[in-house]
């Protein structure tokens, strides 16, 4: 079996659509000949960014906000959709601005993530923001978000929090330490 | 506004279902007035194993599988559903079994991370898996899946392949590292 041929996909069809997601239900055929039916999850509008806004070398500059989904306050990066005409750098700028009230002389594109690459196609683009100076935006956020600076050095305490359970941000911040420290 | 006074939900409903997935519609309160509109999703069946199966001390077991989502091959952990009446541990063993052909003398639950907790309930389970043998169980999957054993102390060098994306399996890893080393 080479890996070269990469898999076919047949039939894909809308079997549902509300007014933020789509799934596709769509056969899949293998090189080996296997075929299989899978749903796909798309979402309306663009992908993310993802941001780490350093206040210094050391610090990072966390969230917490509430999450609907697990019904619990969790501490995140930064994040936002892509908007219509934004570069992925000028996505990050404005939403530090509204999330944290800084924007940064330094932006940096690190690294493009999925969440369930098995079935959705959405991506949460990382970018490292440095040199930060205050300015504040408007925020779309429903409530204040309560903003927790932390030293980049000491990621392995957050670990144990219960309200630290974000995939990305556990990604992103064990690749900004990789990189920085 | 006090954080202890979390969000109430409200009216919702299922607005959309398919075999997989359902979509539900709610409104939000939070303590300060402001009401929002929400939607969420749910997978069904259970929540999910992700297993950190050691070979030794020094190498993680990897695998690469074609994800459905993104169309494309990518590294990830080995993973799946926690099935009807098992335990947390006893779904990884059995992944690891049909996934990479092993089982573990020693499992330990590490950590549960969600995906995007703002709008998705599911939460993956990261077990590490030390102590293996060999031990087959028949895979679900529709291809041979290709194993990559690597060495945790150069997972920086995972970061620049565009094959190395899956959040979760990024966290996990980064998660074994300052344990581990």
């Amino acid at each position: 079996m080479s890996r070269n041929n990469k898999p076919h996909i047949h039939n894909s069809s809308t079997v549902a659509e509300t007014e933020y997601f789509r799934i596709e239900r769509a056969e899949i055929s293998f090189s080996n000949g296997e075929r299989r039916e899978y749903e796909r999850l798309f979402s309306r509008g663009q992908d993310a960014v993802m941001v780490v806004p350093m206040l210094n070398r050391e610090t990072v500059l966390l969230i917490r906000e509430y999450a609907v989904g697990t019904e619990k306050y969790e501490i995140v990066l930064p994040k936002g959709s892509i908007e219509q005409g934004e570069t992925i750098l000028e996505a990050a700028n404005r939403e530090i601005m509204e999330e944290i009230g800084y924007g940064a002389n330094k932006l940096e594109f690190i690294k493009s993530l999925t969440i369930v690459p098995g079935y959705i196609s959405h991506r949460t683009n990382i970018v490292l923001a440095e040199d930060l100076y205050e300015k504040r935006l408007e925020p779309d956020e429903p409530e204040d978000i309560e903003i927790i600076p932390w030293r980049i050095a000491d990621f392995k305490l957050l670990f144990e929090r219960d309200d630290f359970t974000e995939s990305r941000t556990i990604a992103a911040l064990s690749i900004i330490k990789e990189i920085l420290i």
